[in-house]
């Protein structure tokens, strides 16, 4: 039996990460993890001529490195599942349609690239594919221009609000053995706790990451320590503050693990970047580059990877409704 | 081993359709389906001050009367799978929030029914969820905002356009034994010919259906006349005769089992529809009302069932990219 608890799957056959690609733009490649993606763009155009191409060409190079890293053919991918944050999912609609490869599309803001590695996971592990592809993107100027403003207004930037990166990760899914399996998910719930402010995404989406981290603390009778890392992807400073305090009022106390990708991905002193970065992109390339080669060497055991996303788009806000937010969690581990 | 030729599952332990829901608002309910649908609203608002958040109620009482006729407690289902046509899936995050049932969030456009069908099929095939709920929704006032213009604006509709189906159909897949199951599915990939006009998405998509429907028949090895009926979500009368000929080129005639959710939806003698519906709800709710019902008497043995999308945002169109369609097959079988 592989369900686990209310909220949870772990997987007999746990499937493993074969390979992984990170694909950036020029702001985060002067970052702290700079040194460590795959590929970092000149500018953040890609060669394109609009940002929402230039995201899809993110997608395109990343699934495309992933895949070949893993030392397979496209044809040996069996399903593919992409996501993003545009409307109707057109930087992944675009960016992958090349690849001619069966496509689940996912949306779950930031949270979906958490939602393809579990996917991915379960297909693997149900053998349903030997070979599967999770990718996801984000990207500054289309997030922007999706979400906020143009950039072209120069708007002033609460120091509550992220900045969505521009990036994209890709992961190989396989039945082949690698250095590193994911071993265990647990699906989020929408939650919302009535937060009406879009440059606050961190308060948004810390009631979600929190109640996704217990129940997976729950369902796997683990406590903060069985983990080396609990790593959300985008609350950012903001965020991390509202996580720990609400996980410590459940009882669990995770400020010794805690780390966000977020957080991770900028320097807060010299990239202006507020709160910390945000978007599919932030938690993938952050996996990738930095999270997945310390599983790989074992300097971490086992992490908890924690996806978040805040659920809005520019219809709901202009209607005054909430940010509700959720969190896809992630067992990862050393094999 | 569950893989069937390149894109396609069958599955060993194939999972049952326990129960379903259709919703659908007015002019559906005058359609020639009317009398089939479990709830017609008296407006298209259902009681809410926006389209969206009435395309929120919508789905939100198409789970609730299918999980209640399943005869169990929402608590029992495990995941839900679910997803619309609005930027950012606002329906499904704020119709399904109050359900507190872990979300799986897909995009698929029109597709998206077919999608979240597979992806239930397969988390129940698997033992992933002992019941798990698929819904999708549409809605013609909050679609037409989201794709076209403000219906205030009053626009003519050219002769092949659709009309979007203000509905959602819910369907909950089980291992429980009922009389209809889901034996096989063929997932999609995104196909483009280039059809530039977002008013001629039965052109677009097309294709994509022709694709999958082929794939279908190769990966089963199976002839037209294995199945009943072969039926298309939204191609409408124009989709419908370019599908019959690209599969005629490719050496197989389904022009005697096929039939368009779209076309059978509403009367076009009078209900000034053009092509037919479209959008998620109208494959859901068709299949909920009219299709499973047959297939539980078993006038239908088996048919192959296939959501068609048409994969466009607003601004993927202003930025002149072309609209690539996709669709998903799922085979659904008297048991």
């Amino acid at each position: 039996m592989s369900q686990k608890g209310t909220q949870s799957v772990q997987f007999d056959q746990a499937p493993y990460i074969l390979s992984s690609a990170s694909v950036v733009g020029k702001k985060e490649g002067e970052g702290p993890l700079g040194g460590l993606f795959d590929m970092v763009g000149a500018d953040d155009l890609f060669g394109e001529d609009t940002w929402e191409a230039a995201e899809s060409t993110l997608q395109k190079e990343a699934a495309t490195l992933a895949i070949g890293k893993a030392g397979i053919s496209k044809e040996e991918i069996r399903y593919i599942f992409g996501g993003d944050l545009l409307g109707q999912s057109i930087a992944t609609t675009f960016g992958l349609m090349e690849l001619n490869i069966p496509l689940f599309g996912l949306y779950g803001a930031c949270s979906t690239a958490g939602e393809s590695l579990s996917l991915a996971a379960m297909a693997v592990a149900a053998g349903f594919g030997d070979q599967v592809l999770a990718v996801t993107s984000s990207h500054f100027a289309s997030a922007e221009k999706q979400f906020r403003f143009p950039l072209e207004y120069a708007s002033q930037r609460p120091l509550s609000a992220t900045w969505t990166v521009t990036g994209s990760g890709a992961f190989v899914l396989a039945k082949k053995r690698s250095k590193v399996r994911i071993t265990g998910i647990t699906t989020g719930k929408v939650v919302d706790f009535g937060i009406k402010d879009s440059m606050n995404m961190g308060a948004a989406m810390a009631p979600a990451a929190c109640d996704t981290i217990y129940q997976n603390l729950i369902d796997f009778d683990r406590n903060p320590e069985d983990y080396d890392k609990i790593i959300t992807g985008d609350l950012g400073y903001v965020g991390q503050e509202i996580l720990i305090k609400l996980l410590r009022e459940k009882g669990f106390d995770i400020s010794k693990q805690h780390m966000d990708c977020g957080i991770e991905i900028y320097d807060r002193t010299t990239q202006d970047t507020h709160s910390g970065g945000s978007g599919c992109g932030c938690s993938a390339v952050t996996l990738s580059a930095s999270l997945l080669p310390q599983l790989e060497k074992g300097t971490y055991r086992r992490i908890l990877f924690v996806p978040t996303g805040a659920l809005l788009s520019t219809t709901s806000f202009h209607e005054g409704q909430s940010v509700p937010g959720i969190a896809h969690g992630v067992v990862i581990e050393h094999a």
